[in-house]
C-alpha cells in the first residue's frame, strides 16, 4: 500500500488552487515566442495589474523580461486541443503565417493574438518583484483587452494536465 | 443601445481569468479573522510559494501582515453557500465555537481550518513585494496542507459573484 507523503499531500492540495490556461505571446528581436502559462492572477484594479510567475531563466521569462510587452490569450473551455500546441515553447519568425496552425494578428503593441481564443489581454511589464522562489514574478499593467465570443474559460484542473507534468 | 467602453471590455476580459474562491483565516491578538479571497496563484515549486493580492490596508491585509501566518481553506464546487458567509470580513474571539456556523479546528500554527472545506494550505509570509497597485502582494511559503475529501474546487467565475461586486 502506498503511503502518501506530506510532500505529495501538499502538491495535491496546491493543485486544488484554480488557475486558467493561457497562451502567452511576445515578440523579441524579430521572433515570436509563444507558450502556455497558468500561474496568473489579477493583482490590482487601479492600475489594472496582473501578476504572472514564469520559470526563472526560461526562454519565455527571458523574452518577456526583455520585450517588456506580452499578450495573454485566454482560451475557452473547449480549447484543450489548441492549448496542447503550446505546451512547449514555440519560437517563430515575426512574419510567420500562423502559430502552430492557428491564425493570429498583432496588437498595436505587436503582440500576437490567437484569433480563436476566447479573449485577450495586452500587458506591459511594470515591475519584477524579487522572490525567493524558482519562478520569476512579472507584474504587468493591462494596456489593452478584448473578448471575441461568449464562452467559459479553460481551467487547468479540468484538463488532463497539471503544471509540472501530466496529471496522473 | 449601450456602447461598451474600453474599460468595460478590459474589466470583462479580466473576469475571464480563472481564480478560485477561498476562505483565508488568521489569528491576531486573540481574534480570528476570516474572509473570502480570490486573487491567488502558486508562484514557486521550490520553495513552495503562493502569491496573494489583498486590498491594501484592508483589515484582512493588516491582520496577515502582522500575524505572518494564515490558512487558505479551499472550497468545493458545491460550497457557494458556505462562501457567502465569508464575503464580508469576520472577526471573532479566538475561542469562538464556530465560524459563521461552520465547525473549525486550529492547525499547529493556530490557523483556523473550516472542516467542511475540500482542502487547505497553511502558509507563512515570506515576503511582501512592493507594487504600484491597490492590492498588497503577499508571497507566502506553504508549511502545511491537507485534502479532506475528493471533489472539484470552486471557481469564482462559476459563482454569481465577481471580485469587486456582484456579477450582473
Amino acid at each position: 500500500m502506498a503511503v502518501e507523503s506530506m510532500t505529495d499531500v501538499r502538491d495535491d492540495a496546491l493543485r486544488l488552487l484554480s488557475n486558467g490556461l493561457y497562451v502567452l505571446t511576445t515578440v523579441l528581436d524579430g521572433m515570436i515566442h509563444a507558450a502556455a502559462v497558468s500561474w496568473i492572477t489579477q493583482a490590482s484594479f487601479q492600475p489594472p495589474l496582473v501578476l504572472i510567475a514564469l520559470r526563472t531563466n526560461s526562454r519565455l521569462a527571458q523574452a518577456v523580461q526583455k520585450s517588456r510587452r506580452f499578450a495573454l490569450n485566454i482560451l475557452g473551455a473547449d480549447q484543450e486541443a489548441l492549448a496542447e500546441h503550446f505546451l512547449t515553447h514555440l519560437t517563430l519568425p515575426a512574419d510567420a503565417l500562423d502559430l502552430a496552425g492557428h491564425d493570429y494578428r498583432l496588437t498595436q503593441g505587436r503582440c500576437p493574438l490567437v484569433t480563436e481564443a476566447l479573449g485577450w489581454l495586452e500587458c506591459r511589464v511594470a515591475a519584477e518583484p524579487p522572490t525567493p522562489g524558482d519562478h520569476a514574478l512579472i507584474l504587468a499593467e493591462v494596456t489593452g483587452a478584448g473578448i471575441r465570443r461568449p464562452g467559459q474559460p479553460l481551467v487547468l484542473w479540468r484538463t488532463r494536465w497539471s503544471y509540472g507534468g501530466l496529471r496522473d
